[in-house]
């Protein structure tokens, strides 16, 4: 029914993503695919670092969310860049890492970060991202928009390396000979000493923003604890600049079930910490899908579409969500039928109406 | 990287909806046709029940908003649902109904309505409608959105007949064999016995959320009296959660018209209630176009078209209006006249400056 | 006119233009044109006034902005007229002009401009624009809607001139008589005497909006004087009803360098008033393109693409630009690299962080 002939495109929203013209690969009458294997995927390898994509490109139906897995070796930086298109939201999973940030008030910060330390970077900010010390580092980084992409991000090397030297000198007072030895193209990966312990002051000297762009997620206390698991959350309430985007880290027992529920105002995008996960999607229409998930996989769920999480693994298992709008919103079955009475739901199920006088009274979320 | 190789689709605006890109249905060199005899269609017929749609399946020019036009019978319920896409506007006029709704908060508030009362359901909130009493009820619904279509409405008994009763007995914390006989598809119109007079209590108790979602709309006072006709018109100013919509009902006379205007920042849709209306719309370039609209005929103003419209029937006549945004804004054709003075004017008509004072020097809005 | 022969459609965004969708023409491996020459372009011609417009069919690159240069002569107005599509964003560079401008509350504000006065009408809202004087008169206009075109805006004879009489007199509580020798089609530009000195009343009587439609740009000190030119700017902050647009007004010295910078949230038009600019672009993926503009060439630069304005010309030069974003944002090359440690630049480029040492402190902004 969705496919209108005629020739649609488009533009995005203001703060959340919210799609009005039916999406054609969530609208067919089967249910797309919704899992990418982004760890097993090829990537761009640069001496053991590595920058794997998951637009849509590689998972179609992820319009309102791309994401990249890093690894870092010690001493790499990803270098100095900014993306056109997306604001970047980052969870670190594994060493030290250091960023550095500017923002068009000339404010600029520099964060390190440990594993459950999260970033955000608005839309066009520029910013580096650098291994500290002597282990390598991965994170994985979250985008507000699935079709950004290669052309969408903008390195300083890419840029200084196109520019003529003569411009170059006029635009930084020094002379053009120095540009002489520059890199003339993308290095991306830029490899150097192992950065100081202690940040350096920037040229201009210490002149950090408003608004920090570092949130320690799970150093803090979980939001809630559960029978069955744990959940930890930041939306742009406790994070200030992270206007469009929600993260959850959810910690899950052998068996436990985030149970079945939907987001009225934002997709999701699920990358696996640890464990193994059955996500099942439901998209209407009798349409159906059930996806395992094992760590680095990703899944994604369009907005406002039914899913379930189970760890269906031997193990305790971690999933890293994020929500592509600043504001977390969730409707859960157990609260929505909580919320009617019995009578309504005896005759929406043809049921005695005694049959739901054994469900919760409450909203359950997670269980076992 | 960016030829996908397939269809691209999109996003709307965050608030209201706004075309930036011309929509090729309103850009051909003759106006399409803006009217669609709703009520004459056949739409989905359960036991005497129905819905019948107007989306841009058959209106395409109503890229803005679509409409629903539902009937049910004593005892019958629109099931619990959801939509992903769109918000709900509703309008009752004629029986008894009660709806149930719940927020993301976990707050539900059930309320019962009566002709010309309204409601309003913010985007993936879910809802059920249930007729109340012995006779039937019909009522109008809008969404802000004209793609709202199938695979945009989530049912319960979809999504928990297509659940595997293991996944749902651990999401309840109830037995498998429970779900045995519940209906494995979904139910669309519940039938059951009339509901009780008062309105039981949901499961969870009653947790009524900040902000109500009925608004007695035709009880009320005419917001203004006219020679010709009267005005009830409601925005997000006065019912709060209706942030993207408001609703006007216009009483016109035998005769009488809605003058010349346009509404720069949103679309309309009509619905004729009662009476025989003559709706002529102005779509730049020379092309100006007339429909002819009765009881239970659409018709559809995109955003910022000139457009008219009069009673031409025998009968005082009544029409519902609906805009895709929480914003009224009108400018009339006699206010931005009398705007101005008269060397404009006669300069732009090339006439005497003598035949504009005989010209309305105030708003008209409504004449006959 | 508007089937473009890309597939196109859609919804904008409610403030600013945001794209997350990739632009097709932005993305092909080589960077399109972004120049066009507006001024030797043939426009509408009528009897040595004209109107040229600059939108996605002259300039496909523009998806964000468009543009419009007109020069009406003695006793010309541009009729009264709104548009459907965009808002107005106007200035000043020859002779004098006065407009009126409705709004949906029904006032009307009548403002005198000169040269290096702006105007801003929101979207939708009726305006006209006349000559003063006895002298030709040139302004630029800017619309934030690549897509603005003759389908988007309405003309009051087009759409007086095709309603019919009868509804017309209805309309005015007027004989339909007065209507019998009114234009029929589109005036466009109409002629008639040189206005009063002082502007009359409207047939209302004076009644002036909350917010002014006129900022007087030019006649204001600078905000910023540099080595090497000066800047005058406004955006919402200063001229509250310009929510949608910033305004820019660079004088440059002979040699002078608007430093390689971009714009996180917003895409740039450009216009030159005097002397001659190279403007240099780039587009990521290694990606540089340079052109060249002389007075009445219009560039642009689409939303977060790198790009530096340098006075190549023999005089004195200026330039308009023009934001889609009423919050401006600029992030300079000298700002980003200040704001980063010896280290990050060193490891960055490859390079000794001694050749850092020399580079900018602080932001440079303009240069020579």
């Amino acid at each position: 029914m969705f496919n209108l002939g005629i020739p649609v495109s488009s533009e995005g929203g203001h703060v959340s993503f919210q799609n009005n013209i039916p999406d054609p690969v969530a609208s067919e009458k089967e249910l797309p695919s919704f899992k990418f294997e982004l760890e097993k995927s090829e990537g761009r390898v640069i001496d053991g670092s590595y920058g794997k994509e998951a637009t849509v490109l590689q998972l179609p139906v992820s319009k309102g969310i791309a994401g990249v897995s890093m690894r870092m070796q010690p001493g790499v930086m990803r270098e100095l860049h900014w993306h056109a298109t997306a604001a970047e939201w980052a969870y670190v999973t594994e060493g030290r890492v250091r960023t550095t940030a500017i923002d068009p008030a000339g404010c600029a910060e520099t964060n390190d970060f440990e594993p459950g330390d999260i970033w955000y970077f608005p839309r066009g900010h520029g910013h580096v991202i650098q291994t500290l010390g002597d282990m390598p580092c991965h994170f994985v980084l979250v985008f507000d928009n699935g079709y950004f992409s290669e052309f969408g991000t903008f390195s300083i090397t890419d840029f200084v390396g196109h520019a003529p030297k003569d411009l170059l000198a006029k635009n930084f007072g020094v002379s053009a000979s120095i540009f002489d030895k520059f890199p003339r193209s993308e290095v991306y990966f830029a490899k150097g000493p192992i950065p100081p312990a202690v940040p350096p002051a920037p040229l201009q000297g210490w002149r950090p923003p408003p608004l920090t762009h570092k949130h320690s997620l799970l150093s803090q206390k979980p939001l809630e604890v559960f029978d069955g698991g744990k959940e930890w959350r930041v939306d742009g309430s406790q994070f200030a600049i992270s206007t469009t985007m929600t993260g959850v880290v959810l910690e899950m027992d052998v068996g436990a079930l985030r149970e079945l529920h939907w987001h009225p105002n934002a997709a999701e995008w699920q990358y696996v910490l640890a464990g193994e996960f059955q996500v099942s999607m439901f998209g209407s229409g009798g349409r159906w899908r059930q996806e395992t998930l094992r760590p680095g996989d990703v899944g994604y769920i369009p907005q406002g579409f039914g899913h379930s999480i189970e760890n269906v693994g031997g193990t305790t298992a971690r999933i890293l969500i994020v929500f592509n709008s600043g504001h977390y919103q969730t409707i859960d079955l157990s609260q929505w039928i909580a919320g009617n009475s019995l009578d309504v739901l005896a005759t929406n199920f043809g049921q005695d109406p005694k049959v739901f006088e054994t469900f919760p009274r409450r909203d359950v979320f997670m269980t076992k």
